[in-house]
């Protein structure tokens, strides 16, 4: 019973070459032509081992493979074939071939199982043409209606709705969606880690026990622009001096109040008037801030406001306003340590550990059970040309989930 | 023997109104219509009161109000009539008007002077519309040529040469602007502060001992860009909390090894990718820094190079790379001391203090002895609309303005 990493491989392969931006990464937009030929691709290799393949209206791709039982609710396995803008060739490919190449051993071994397994392709969750992620998922539970999608554009303005139908699909029935609880079971992903732990750490998956929850916040720290040569340091209320002293004060913040979930990241910052030679009015600067205990995260949040309002004290106008919150996930205990054994078993060394990243996992725990399977992202990139698995990796992660199925489709 | 604050007030009024923005601060590039109108309010001003006019082939005006020795050379007052864009009313006009009111009240009680005064007016201060600054003190020093005016080009394309030409003066006799050295014995300018050092410390004037060198470096610190959920604080290289130890470091830096005369300002921040979910992979700022004295600048460099280099060790790679450099001035100890005397006798109150900015005044004490009289700018505003100095001080600043110029004059 061999995961043959050849044709896994060869499945990766052919999806990269689906690519809108040869030479410069992998860009595969949702219901692009490129996307289509990646659907056909995916169909097809599931048509050749007789999987039951159907389409739903947003886009979904499902290929089941029937147990003793039809009746009974199915094993999801899958993720993503979409990408971001000059991505890779793993985040979310990863999940679908190696989804496929599990119903391909079991077919090839004709492994009778309890309960349905399907291969599950998720349409959209990146998010990258239509600024809003996870749709595929979404719709799935029913959190992703018709007006939303009719509501979703482009940039240069096409709705989500005119681009699903281009695909010959009808997603005016979109509520034929939702999933039914007599159809799924649970679900488990297989995804790159997209951190650098497993790389560092030399292991060879990673089994998620929650995706943490996620704040953005933008602050605003407001002082006086002076001329920078006529005000001596004194008499100046330089607002960027201030906000560094936030920014800098960020690990130390995290040490003291937060959990080892969690992180926080300033990633964009915009001074004003940025000029060399003038002590900037207002400084507005981003704070990602993640973590699996939103007490924590709470603890973080106060401990920056008092140093905000220290920074007033001293005659600065702050502001801290919340951009957008995702509460945490916990996956499925039970699948967790099924997973867990399964990797003692085959020798596969393993780290529990959380995602730091949203994936159609944290939608679909909203409604069943679900775990996740990490691989190692080499060095930790991902979302770029330089994303990469090594193939001893992507072998055993593949088996890992293979033993994961059978042991879950036995009941 | 009194200044006419009614007619000054008039003199700014007016050449308030030649302005290319109305309603929004006051516009006026050199050698536009805006400017021509001004030129012909001054130069019939100094014509109305019998100054012998003239205009050099780069646009600089001079009034020369005739001594008993017509052979001496000049004490000059002046300064520039250009403007920023959306600027204030005061910068630089006041010089000039106050310059001019000083020959005005001479010329009214028929004061015999030793040797003549001269009214100034620089072109070309500001850089607003070519991107390079004091020219008229630049040209009459011999620091600025031909090939240069020619050189120099607006953001349309129009070049310096051009510009003046339109004015019907011939820029080929450019040589011919050079000062001889029996042309000119001091300078005087009142400005006004552009800080709030005088308007805190509610003096009447400043008396200005230098104007500070400045240095413009731009430091960029590398780390390492990463996906902000999945990448735990301790694995991270993010040179953006790297940067802002460094610039929340820079007031305590200047504390340990500036003057009273040094400042250091971080006016730019150019982050990259600048996305809220990314650490940066890069941070670029600069840093502005001035002072009277180079040795303690290049302390406080070396300190920030220390510092850098700590960073390097923990992994990131910096760079720092000087932008510009100008050398400190320091002004006519002989003319601050007659001021100070002059100020003492009249009661005005004052404080000795350093330039931030730079003036016509810092090109011209290259060739001759030059003094510079600041008067407050109400919160150290400058460069904006909102720019404002109140009209007592405007009159007590001309006030010790003619007692200087008087006594300058005497011998």
């Amino acid at each position: 019973m061999h995961i043959n990493l050849k044709r896994l491989m060869e499945d990766i392969q052919v999806l990269s070459s689906f690519n809108e931006t040869t030479g410069e990464g992998c860009t595969r937009f949702s219901y692009s032509e490129e996307d289509k030929k990646a659907r056909n691709y995916i169909i097809n290799e599931m048509n050749k081992i007789g999987l039951k393949v159907t389409v739903d209206p947003v886009g979904n791709i499902r290929g089941k493979l029937e147990g003793k039982n039809p009746n009974y609710p199915s094993i999801m396995s899958g993720s993503h074939i979409d990408t971001v803008f000059k991505g890779g060739k793993y985040d979310g490919v990863l999940g679908v071939v190696c989804a496929l190449e599990v119903a391909r051993v079991l077919v090839e071994h004709n492994i009778i199982l309890k309960r349905p397994y399907e291969v599950i392709v998720f349409t959209e969750e990146e998010g990258s043409n239509f600024g809003y992620n996870l749709v595929g998922s979404k719709v799935l539970t029913g959190e992703c209606n018709l007006e939303k999608i009719k509501d979703i554009k482009t940039k240069s303005g096409q709705s989500m709705y005119n681009k699903i139908k281009e695909l010959e699909l009808n997603p005016d029935n979109l509520d034929e969606c939702v999933l039914k609880l007599s159809e799924v079971k649970g679900l488990v992903e297989l995804h790159i880690e997209q951190g650098s732990v497993l790389d560092i750490e030399n292991k060879t998956v990673g089994i998620v026990n929650g995706i943490v929850g996620l704040q953005w916040y933008e602050i605003e720290i407001k002082g006086k622009a002076n001329h920078a040569g006529a005000t001596p340091m004194p008499l100046r209320k330089d607002s960027m001096v201030a906000s560094s002293q936030i920014i800098s004060q960020l690990p130390s913040i995290l040490k003291e109040k937060g959990d080892e979930t969690t992180v926080a990241t300033v990633g964009r910052i915009l001074c004003k008037p940025n000029a060399i030679n003038v002590i900037p009015e207002s400084v507005k600067f981003t704070i990602d801030i993640r973590g699996m205990n939103p007490d924590v995260l709470k603890n973080v949040i106060d401990e920056i406001s008092i140093r905000l309002k220290i920074l007033e004290k001293e005659g600065f106008d702050c502001k801290i306003n919340l951009l957008t919150k995702t509460k945490e996930v916990k996956l499925s205990d039970d699948i967790l340590d099924i997973i867990e054994e399964e990797a003692k078993k085959e020798k596969i060394s393993y780290k529990r550990m959380y995602s730091g990243s949203n994936h159609d996992s944290s939608i679909m725990a909203q409604v069943t059970d679900v775990a996740m399977i990490f691989v190692p992202s080499v060095e930790g990139r991902s979302h770029c040309p330089e994303e990469y698995t090594k193939d001893e990796d992507i072998k055993n992660g593949c088996r890992l989930l293979f033993k994961t199925i059978v042991e879950l489709t036995k009941y």
